[in-house]
């Protein structure tokens, strides 16, 4: 097998851990061709029943943000609908990112750039997702249009050792490094779980966020697994060991420590300010229009869903590269995100409602998304439900031994 | 404008005349996404409420046709068929041809891909198209694989001039010469018409075939109008003027006089035998099972559907080249197609159900292949109902007068 088979290969076995029988959906560019081809012929080898491509063109969307009536930047079609519900109802769902021209959109009216979503559609297939109803994950196909901007050359095969690096690829056997791989995390967890914090603060420069977690919360990492039984790796790569903060309870200020490739744009030094859980005051050097119009998708967007916590030890932080792809970036340091809250895998939380889970203080939104506080800079502590400061992360060092 | 965009323009504009507030729908191959990027644009500043793009990677659709359950091979999933529904609900659909690789599939097994095709939504839009609910248009998109298979190298660029010239691209005002070329096909359908024919014979080198007129039908060519009164034009480039044949009343030999591409193969040398309308007989001296296995698909597959009658002023026919794309070479020269019979058009027939245009003698499939017959050793005659020969077709020369 070459190397684009062996990860076709990893993304289906670890990934989404395709079942006999299953249905096998592919959402990607039509940039990533040559690696849906790898994954359909795999995901049928496993067994699918069959398996769904949706391949997009980035251009085909540069003419429907640009050119479309407004009312349907949001509107979800009836087919589109049909698909969402065939996903959540037991099927795997591989979406590949990596966008080869993260600037196409740039010169587009930001408030329609952040707009264009479907919400129904989206919605539908969050609430599922965070119901455990089907596994999924997230892996990024290499493109010269990345490599170009990562390391001002298209040197693909570059890109391709640094994610075959950040995935594991470059193990002898990828899936036995991504069960011990997944270990290592859920012992974290454990650690992290024991503690019962209220609260983690970020210190470092232009940063002193102090991010409330959810009592009924946990912290998660590594694999996750199905209502029906089956383990899954929600994205490749991931490092991250993460929980959902009570919205409410985010206060103070954050600087992003990198880039953040959004809706087509890339926001540079993103700095915000929370109040009471709300992001009240947004500052960039460039992109700030693309984070405020995607704030006002909805009453959550301007609340916290995630936090997530990245040590020294990541594959890709030791890469030491920026991949503008937040699938890499985000496990690569510590990250929060603004948005719908990671709800998945608290018993408490199953079958509620939005009303319901937002009046607990889980947050709700058609919106999530990660950005970069997290580096050597920053320290983080965990604050106790008693009071007590403990050091998590110094220097991106881990500080908790078992 | 360039050429591309000139092309789209035409696609939009006389393929299926997109109107304001319409939703078009775009289906491609992931190879044409150039085009197609260039339709979304020209569809959207015509007016278009959405465009809807299907890109199909051909090395998925060989995954499927390999690797699939063989019951999926036939099935229409419950979200395509609520794209068809869409489709025929008043909207513009555009459909891309242009194998880059039409041996693709050569050496898998060719009864399933014969097989695989998704049957219900496939007799959906079949019979909605019959019905004039939606203007469609099928246009070409040149790509290098094809251009090595026609020329032996990937000439591009000679290939484009190729389609240019055969879609009147090359005119000053290609809408207007458009609407000059429609006139003259609708004034042959006229002739043809008033002449009232029970039958047309073709004979030839290895041919010798009466095909039986419909008596309720007549010949239509150039512009098609829907039910709700848009003029489109259904093949770019389309040289043809066409009946729909009394299935019950086909009968002789016929040579193929070019060679057809067939679900991904290409059959070479086809010679049929017809009985009382049914194909008894097929030899080919490649791709033969291929036209077997869709013969099988359903009763009316092995009856013909279609006539048509090209002659040499042919602007597909003058470029004297082989495209291997039915589309090009359908309008090369005369010739038929088994399966579905062409109905729509004819007022009697509106409205009716697959056994009732049966029963009528108008055929019903889910199938419908044309392949050539005609070239300048073909002599083209109708015979008239009081039993008059009239010669209609010498060494491609238009016989009648208005």
């Amino acid at each position: 097998m070459d190397r684009l088979e062996r990860y076709a290969q990893l993304i289906v076995d670890v990934g989404v851990a395709v079942q006999p029988g299953q249905t096998v959906f592919v959402d990607a560019a039509a940039d990533h061709a040559e690696l849906v081809r790898a994954i359909a012929a795999a995901a049928y080898r496993a067994g699918a029943r069959y398996v769904d491509t949706r391949l997009v063109d980035r251009y085909v969307r540069r003419a429907f943000i640009e050119l479309a009536p407004e009312e349907m930047l949001t509107e979800t079609p009836a087919w589109t609908m049909e698909r969402e519900k065939a996903i959540v109802d037991g099927s795997a769902l591989i979406m590949i990112s990596g966008d080869p021209e993260p600037d196409l959109l740039s010169d587009l009216d930001p408030r329609r750039v952040g707009m264009a979503r479907p919400l129904e559609g989206l919605r539908y297939r969050l609430a599922a997702q965070s119901d455990r109803r089907f596994s999924w994950t997230i892996a990024a196909h290499p493109t010269a249009g990345q490599a170009e901007r990562m390391f001002g050359e298209p040197d693909l095969e570059r890109l391709w050792q640094a994610v075959a690096t950040a995935v594991r690829l470059d193990e002898p056997d990828p899936v036995a490094a991504w069960r011990e791989h997944a270990a290592r995390l859920a012992r974290r967890c454990t650690q992290l779980n024991e503690l019962a914090l209220d609260a983690v603060r970020f210190r470092g420069p232009g940063t002193d966020l102090t991010v409330g977690l959810h009592h009924e919360g946990h912290w998660h990492g590594g694999a996750t697994t199905t209502r029906f039984g089956v383990e899954h790796v929600a994205n490749l790569p991931t490092e991250e060991v993460y929980a959902c903060p009570d919205f409410r309870r985010t206060e103070g200020t954050v600087r992003s420590t990198k880039p953040l490739a959004l809706a087509g744009t890339v926001v540079h030094d993103l700095e915000l300010r929370f109040e009471r859980g709300a992001i009240v005051d947004v500052r960039a050097s460039a992109g700030a229009e693309a984070v405020r119009s995607q704030l006002d998708t909805d009453e959550g967007a301007r609340f916290l869903g995630e936090i997530a916590l990245v040590d020294g030890e990541s594959r890709v932080g030791q890469t030491g590269l920026t991949f503008f792809d937040t699938l890499f970036d985000e496990n690569a340091s510590c990250h929060i995100a603004y948005g719908l809250g990671i709800s998945s895998d608290v018993a408490a939380w199953e079958g509620l409602g939005p009303d319901e889970l937002r009046a607990r203080g889980v947050n709700v939104s058609a919106v999530h998304t990660d950005f970069m506080i997290g580096g050597p800079e920053v320290d983080v502590d965990g604050v106790t439900r008693d009071g007590r400061t403990i050091p998590i992360l110094r220097n991106e060092v881990w500080q908790l031994s078992s």
